[in-house]
């Protein structure tokens, strides 16, 4: 990679489905527009990167108890607004179908094409209990460190 | 405008009076140390730039139920934290009232005297069926692709 | 302090244990690295700086009313998501021990022992009524000026 990419990075902490989106639309264009972009996912943003079918690994009680009550990947998140027990969900993927926008799994099918770099932060995966199993083909893993580094040389950094 | 200008962007992706008073008071400052600044509306930080009064334009049935949903306006929004069904944003404005703090709708009036962009994302606008007619004037409109031509270029950018 | 250090800020805007953790670990990171890092603490973050015992200073009714319906310090905050009327805090706060992972008030502790700069700002705290004796000692006061006086030299901008 050309040293003299620019560099866009996000943190998606949040594992709601209107926030997913607007990091996937920033990191799609980002990297449309030739930016080297990496998605930080922490915390219940790792959510976003759960496969859809259950994955069976071995867990503490804890554990378990947080892979039931969050959210199994991208099709399943909430709203961080009018979420109304699920139907704002479905009302956003009604008109983002409608107006042809792409849903949040093929938007990370896109960031993943286009060479979005998605790292899933390897210590909120331990406290949570997510094992790399459990989550999307393709990502990597790394730490806080991993983050620092890059967002040192990027000119975008956002927290979401 | 000078090249040599430093340059801020903010997404306001929240609809929350407190959130969108905090991007204010950082746009304004910004703008008051000649920085190029740039608000980004998109999702429910575009409820913010709605005009008090109902614009009666034609709408398909689920975009007059977002548009019914969502507040309208500065003046409406709620809370991020402690809303207590409205008590809490009267609360806020009460104490921020008794120390001359500007409200909302005056801080956004002042970003707008002191040259703040204010651009409402056309693709959310989209989504959640807001036309033009019904935000407030002297804004502008574009999507991520200008958001990100601005951000690339700037020293200080947020996602609030 | 030497001009050509890195510099990082983040605003931490959420009093939410999470966010904190999340704001401290990548303030504590970039120390690490020998970044000079600023965390500005506004509205609800304040409350991760409140001391854990109760101070008495004289307040009005509405600076009352704030000071009581919120969290008193770091080992007091809420989740943003599952909290579950405080159950979620306490099984983060157990997984976080089981993984020996610092807690808020240590990751603090951490944060002050490398130089890390924490601000409160003042204009939120005359908002909510929070008075310096009842904030952890060792801390600056200022407000948005200082914020980007700082921001526009960082290369790592978060607001949290």
């Amino acid at each position: 990679m050309a040293e003299n990419k620019e560099k866009t990075t996000i943190v998606l902490f949040s594992g709601e489905l209107d926030k997913a989106i607007a990091a996937f639309i920033i990191a799609n264009g980002a990297a449309a527009y030739d930016h080297e972009v990496t998605i930080f996912f922490t915390f219940w943003g790792l959510n976003a990167l759960r496969k859809d079918d259950q994955v069976f690994v071995k867990k503490g009680f804890l554990e378990k108890m947080f892979a039931k009550m969050m959210p199994r990947g991208a099709n399943k998140l909430g709203l961080s607004k009018m979420n109304f027990g699920g139907i704002g969900p479905q009302m956003i993927k009604h008109v983002m179908k409608k107006h042809n926008a792409l849903s949040l799994p093929q938007l990370i099918e896109l960031a993943q094409e286009q060479g979005v770099k998605l790292v899933a932060c390897t210590m909120t995966m331990d406290l949570l209990g997510l094992q790399k199993e459990e989550l999307l083909d393709g990502i990597e893993y790394a730490g806080v460190a991993a983050y620092l580094g890059d967002a040192t040389d990027a000119k975008v950094n956002l927290f979401i």
